[in-house]
């Protein structure tokens, strides 16, 4: 007997009584009631909840849509033979997989050649019909970086060139209409480093969301000196409030990278920290 | 002039020392050490760091290929218009979006009718091509509840049904051959609960990363009270070491855990919890 259609039910059991496992109406929500704040971040719990509302469309701040142009002569895919003279292509695979993993998964990539006008033809092309473009190499001023002048030929707005610290000192950002551009120096480890610190606030920016690593005061296993008027961030493994540098911190050192867990954060004032002391670092996602 | 087709250069600058700016053979990594430990987290720098090698295959602990099996005939899509009786199916969203959230794409939604024969055909199929298989709905004791019956049938092996929590009492957990199958009971907050307790950490077992929820010590800030012999959960708000209980825990009620952050977990043989007593909570991610 399907209990939906019968009109009438006798009760033989005196411990049930009424209202028991009956759900009143608007038990969840009432009606006119605030559902969801605005801006509130669409968690599992968030998404089932306006689905179990029978809503399927809402207004969202969306992802962008990213184009990754790579450049570089000397670069070829992983999986193919080096001639002298080459590397293997690695910072497409690393910033996929950095923005994928904040849930970024519309991306081009592009690779370009160290020529002017393929590099202006990708770069026009990528910025017209993507909302952020990262652009890995070419920002520093060898012969063969043109993407500054690309970028010039093409009416893009500069919004700073080159910063005070180390990893990613190249670093270029610059807007054209809605489209925000990063020129990311091409090393490797640089490149990971000025996308943690810079394109991740970003895309907190444009999404809405809270992106940005964490920060944690860490006490220094090792003693760093540097010189004065930069800051350095440095590849470092955090446990237990201590933090220990990671060994090979040069901008095309990927392995300490690998290893790491978090940025060790070494001030441009500072010259000189010492075992014990405490310092900042960033913890990546 | 191209520098690689020079033979020979005079330098007339003698601040240049041999090396500076060279990048000595091996440097990253030397022939014959090891890039990486094995099991390693396929983090972004890693990705980078094997791409740089030239290395474009790995063997991975690949994530699980998961079939979200839902059943109800009182379901249908957000975005229809409601009969009387009937209800938004939101389970599918929740555990998609949740299983998104932790990487994994892979996954199918099947909806079924509570149909002996209609379920088990779609378990069938599901189990033959899955590695994780969660049904929502069906696994109590109700004349529609046909999910334990058809797995039976299809010679699932059950590991446990029923555990003494609220809520998720009637969960389900199984195996045939190399399949992981959860059978989840079908009211919203059960679901995510179980979804957090119980396939959470089977994912992390399938692909050998920790994806458990973080545990933390918290200051609870209302009295409860529960009776002994089953452990709760609560959805709850975790901030600066205390927890606050959200408002309306029953078992179908999505909204309070759109707003909470953690679980709260009153254990099964405990009755009252002040104010100010400390208690376990897991964060959600």
């Amino acid at each position: 007997m399907n209990p939906m259609t019968k009109k009438e039910i006798e009760i033989l059991d005196d411990q049930i009584k009424k209202g028991t496992n009956v759900r009143p109406i608007g038990a969840e929500i009432a009606k006119g009631e605030n559902a969801l704040e605005r801006g509130i971040v669409l968690k599992p719990a968030v998404i089932g909840f306006l689905a179990s509302m029978g809503i399927s469309k809402i207004k969202v701040y969306p992802n962008p849509k990213v184009a990754i142009v790579v450049t570089g002569n000397e670069l070829v895919s992983p999986g193919s033979n080096l001639e002298y003279g080459q590397l293997f292509e690695s910072n497409s695979f690393t910033l996929n997989s950095a923005l994928r993993q904040i849930g970024v998964d519309d991306i081009s990539i592009i690779q370009v050649r160290d020529d002017l006008k393929q590099l202006h033809t990708a770069l026009s092309e990528s910025i017209e019909t993507h909302d952020l473009v990262l652009i890995s190499g070419g920002v520093s001023v060898g012969d063969y970086d043109f993407t500054l002048k690309a970028l010039e030929l093409l009416g893009v707005k500069s919004i700073f060139h080159k910063v005070k610290q180390k990893p990613g000192k190249p670093l270029l950002f610059a807007t054209k209409s809605e489209t925000v551009i990063f020129g990311l120096p091409g090393n490797p480890a640089s490149v990971l480093t000025c996308f943690y610190k810079y394109v991740l606030p970003a895309i907190s920016k444009m999404t809405h969301r809270e992106l940005e690593l964490k920060s944690h005061k860490a006490i220094l296993q090792q003693e760093y000196n540097k010189p004065e008027g930069m800051t350095h961030f440095l590849r470092a493994k955090y446990q237990d409030k201590k933090v220990s540098l990671g060994i090979g911190q040069e901008s095309y050192k990927l392995s300490s990278f690998a290893e790491a867990n978090c940025l060790a954060v070494f001030p441009d004032e500072i010259t000189k920290i010492k075992v014990g002391e405490t310092i900042d670092i960033h913890l990546f996602p």
